[in-house]
């Protein structure tokens, strides 16, 4: 129990809201939910129609499949939520979400997540409410809410306090525009392949370098996009 | 209630099993799992330690913080699932997620998803069972379940008699390489910005046609990358 105002706060608008806290409820993220570090409220977008259907969609202007969210619902439920922080709505057509833009986001107060479903959001609701669209990945989900779950996951787990050892979040992947090492652990011999004898010499200089050269490896010819950037020095 | 097979059996190796079926109950993805058009199981991973402490994990060789699961015990747990389809890793040293890996995967009878925690997995394990890293972008979560959550949800949308018309599938962001066109809906005029007249045109030539250069031109904006690969035909 924390008697502090949590240091992150944040609001989610859903047409689901029973799928939150969902797995932020548990582990690392329900653990600093439990403490208070961060806070979490889903709202029902549905809850700001108007109608007495309580409708939220209409089909889309010019035909097609899908329906797409009302721009007055959707934005009467932007104005009726806590303002702290930016407004993100989640989308494959926004900005590719990256650990840059998770720090980001983590060193600030808090921020409003819009979940779409259906076809997709009213462009003019985007623009009038000043969205900023994120995307998770080059895929596509039947709404926002997996991928808001996914971007408070990794936010959360950056807000001080969450992590037992700030350490293991700077030595991971991409903190450094580079791919993780290979990581072992007991027993030293499993299924006849040993663990490199370099891991177990004791000699850290030897050991440091091995990792970073194993980073720069996998980096190499697994991501060639990511190793062009981390050269260049653009991360 | 179906009588027939689940078309697709996902099966997920997690130390917190009960962060499924999570989001994934709800909603499109789970009246899909209600119909039986899908399975969903969650092992833990925890299940197949041996030891009276139960112990899953232990210290990375070579030091360093977090911790590494260990081989035995996740080799047991992969060697006890169901062997359906691939046997994914989700890690942010994979290959990145993309829509066409989605479709194979769709395309399939199932998959073994394996969730890590902590630091990460012995590398052993990944090489001897065959793990297929895949990763849902670049950045870091706290452990694989968020990833998994949102892999199966775009797998499933594409499960045959999912989606309720197949035409919202095939519009969408990335199936044909680009971004998403803008989607407005009824009211005509809201907040003074009117929905741009073409869409209320009736004229489905040229609605298509704004359509089309509403996507390029936004994947060219936002989308270098996209757009290089849409020009040279490598989706």
């Amino acid at each position: 129990m924390s008697f502090h105002a949590p240091s992150f706060r944040a609001t989610v608008l859903t047409l689901f809201p029973e799928m939150f806290p969902g797995p932020l409820g548990l582990s690392l993220a329900g653990r600093a939910l439990e403490q208070g570090i961060w806070s979490l409220e889903a709202r029902d977008i549905r809850a700001s129609a108007t109608d007495r259907h309580r409708t939220v969609d209409d089909h889309p202007a010019g035909g097609g499949a899908g329906m797409v969210l009302k721009p007055d619902v959707l934005a009467a439920a932007i104005d009726a939520a806590p303002s702290e922080g930016p407004r993100l709505l989640m989308s494959p057509r926004g900005e590719p979400l990256t650990q840059g833009l998770v720090r980001e986001l983590a060193a600030g107060p808090g921020c409003l997540i819009v979940c779409g479903r259906f076809e997709g959001v009213d462009e003019r609701v985007i623009e009038k409410r000043g969205l900023r669209e994120v995307s998770i990945g080059d895929y596509v989900l039947s709404g926002g809410e997996p991928a808001a779950l996914v971007l408070l996951d990794a936010i959360v787990r950056l807000l001080p306090g969450v992590m037992g050892k700030q350490a293991s979040g700077e030595e991971e992947s991409f903190e450094g525009g580079l791919l993780e090492h290979p990581h072992y652990t007991k027993p030293n011999s499993w299924e006849g392949v040993e663990i490199p004898g370099i891991l177990l010499s004791g000699d850290h200089k030897a050991i440091a370098r091995w990792k970073q050269e194993r980073r720069e490896a996998l980096t190499r010819e697994r991501r060639p996009d990511l190793w062009q950037r981390h050269k260049t020095g653009k991360i």
